[in-house]
């Protein structure tokens, strides 16, 4: 996508958006930033996705209403505490907009509100409240990165992206942040994902495009299989940009699904990278698929499989463990068709054709399971449908990281 | 449950069993038997429950194939090749029973087939045929331990057991062991579970107690959520303890089933607590769902969780870990009318409400959690279905074992 442009600036990089983070005391660390600002000058149009899991957290229920009208104006995040399954909830959560609001000069449904963290701790509200002056004061645009680094829990890597990209004749920009490292399976929303642009569309179809993308971007992530409380991804669009707006399907509206799908795409991987003691990317194709779906649902039960993540950690070409996930994902396929490759990026090993094992070089397949990208590729030789998933390994780490991620 | 009490003897302990287990090869070390026999002296009824697994290993074919009259005589089973995946696997599986049986003076049907291990390495019939006679010429009535230990691959524990029990006056008995430790989600049949018992009792009542016993049994077992392509459990009846035969639904057959659920609820708890890698069992207890579905779905998602496992391991009281995999494992309740306690033998401590924490002393819970056996009980509060799961902690030696299983 070479009409694509990376460039810098995060959530910030559209024209009109500003961003902060800082430490209101919710982070043991006082290193930590706890607690995120993204704000746009101007209203925007605004459309979200939030977590299936029937246990929802109260910021999500918030964000939901002061959505109805499909506008918004900023977003207030904190991390360290996911305000979920606490009896104060929503009235905590709705107090965060209202300070964040009053501080802002908004209207209280123009803010939006998330949390992650912790689940079943209260949120205490005041190191909130006594940082809203600093952290509204501090909103510029550079802030991008501090926004970032404040939603940050178990996240090692930074997950942000900015790209500038054209709209009838018109430079456009969307920017991101994202984090997600633990209890990452979404299955509809994602972890926690602002994504700002300055491209003129209308709330409809910011929607559907949100829709469309989230599916076969952040849904086709997991790290470990469990779906959080608290995952929500949020699309602003403020306009600035006076591209002719998209208000329909149109030529345009493709472009801008191709850019939200490619911003996407570069966040789901990271997430992948960064799952939580992963020393390794996995990105799973299938194709050949009798439908999309079933291509998603094998992709997804293969990077989901503990038993083939922790081969995966061990650079062990235990192909069956494939097939094993791909039978009891509950999907249609015939068994008997099965092609499995592994690759790297310089190299690929097939070592499955037609259900069945091929002889192949241990050593090659070592070599090219050594290394941080694993590819998997599957052909179902059934069809056309195809789809991509991403996930990682699973390593001591990971059950460091959770046997004791309270304390 | 006093009127059934446990004896030695494992799968010989029924009237006319014989058992045995030999090294012929197919393991690395010399001192691990590799290949099991049991051998009943009269031809017995018989039930078989199967993988869900799409991808099937070739012996399940065979030994359906073999059940399709409801009447075995043997069983031969190898561990370290599970024989799934194979061009030419049921060729294998099929010339395993044709040695077995000639070396038996048996018709070939009447012999049943199993294998564990990696998935997608011909199986070498050779060492097999090799040893048939010391296999069979060993066969004795205190066999049942070397088949026990013929069928581990990774297992660390024993799973056997024997008892006895009146039907209708007369003493009968029934013994198993099995085997499973890693690639255990079985959602039907299990990793492999072979019973017997002398009892007598018709085919069709047979397969409809197995049915419904492994259904609250090995199938609420799970250690990593992967279901293998080689999970079967075999019920052998010979009928020698010459008891009033059961062929309908009676009181004798209600008192079958008690002692069917017995046996496979200790072989159920053994495969959890010897789940690879695994430091602590945990039982999960829903009570209080709308149906009984709602609760075995319930209490199966909170044990797969990975991250409700690590914090186990860790001995964290993380109970809103419980919430999330409640909320994303698509049952339905109601998230404000859940309680959440979790035990040891000794003692308890309540750590949600109403769906919401309450205090708790964390020093308590650590202590609780700290035990060997953990229950997680889990009042819903909504109506009268119940369901009992087990699992295990998810530890660094599960990494460990799985990172590299195949060398």
């Amino acid at each position: 996508m070479d009409s694509i442009k990376q460039i810098p600036g995060g959530v910030c990089a559209p024209k009109g958006f500003k961003a902060n983070g800082v430490h209101c005391g919710l982070a043991k660390s006082l290193e930590k930033k706890d607690i995120a600002l993204i704000y746009s000058d101007v209203p925007c149009n605004c459309a979200a996705t939030y977590t299936t899991n029937k246990v929802k957290a109260a910021p999500l229920a918030v964000t939901k209403e002061h959505l109805a009208n499909g506008k918004a104006q900023a977003i207030i995040c904190n991390s360290g505490n996911a305000n979920a399954c606490n009896a104060d909830g929503y009235k905590v959560a709705t107090r965060m907009t209202f300070l964040a609001a009053s501080h802002l000069g908004l209207s209280q449904d123009d803010v939006l509100v998330a949390s992650t963290g912790v689940i079943g701790q209260p949120l205490n509200i005041h190191p909130i409240d006594a940082c809203m002056e600093s952290l509204v004061g501090g909103l510029n645009t550079n802030g991008s990165d501090l926004a970032c680094q404040a939603i940050m829990t178990t996240d090692t890597m930074k997950k942000e992206i900015s790209v500038a990209f054209d709209i009838g004749g018109v430079e456009c920009k969307m920017g991101a942040i994202a984090k997600g490292s633990g209890m990452i399976h979404p299955n509809m929303g994602t972890m926690l994902g602002f994504i700002t642009t300055d491209a003129a569309i209308s709330t409809d179809m910011l929607n559907m495009a949100l829709k469309m993308v989230v599916k076969d971007t952040f849904n086709m992530v997991s790290v470990d299989g469990d779906t959080s409380t608290n995952d929500m991804a949020i699309l602003m669009a403020n306009g600035l940009a006076n591209n002719p707006p998209i208000d329909g399907q149109s030529p345009d509206f493709d472009r801008f699904i191709k850019v939200l799908t490619y911003v996407c795409i570069y966040l789901a991987r990271v997430m992948a990278r960064d799952g939580e003691g992963a020393t390794k990317l996995l990105e799973c194709s299938v194709t050949g698929a009798v439908t999309e779906d079933t291509a998603r649902v094998l992709a997804k039960a293969v990077i989901t499989s503990s038993l083939f993540k922790a081969a995966m950690f061990g650079a062990d070409a235990n192909w069956g463990r494939v097939l094993c996930a791909m039978g009891y994902s509950g999907a249609e396929f015939d068994p008997l068709k099965v092609e499995v490759r592994f690759a790297s990026q310089d190299d690929g090993i097939i070592v499955c054709h037609d259900g069945v094992g091929v002889p192949f070089s241990e050593e090659k397949a070592k070599k090219i399971l050594s290394e941080e990208e694993i590819e998997i590729h599957i052909k179902l030789n059934q069809g056309s449908g195809e789809a991509v998933a991403w996930g990682c390994d699973l390593t001591y780490d990971y059950v460091k990281i959770n046997g004791d991620y309270r304390s």
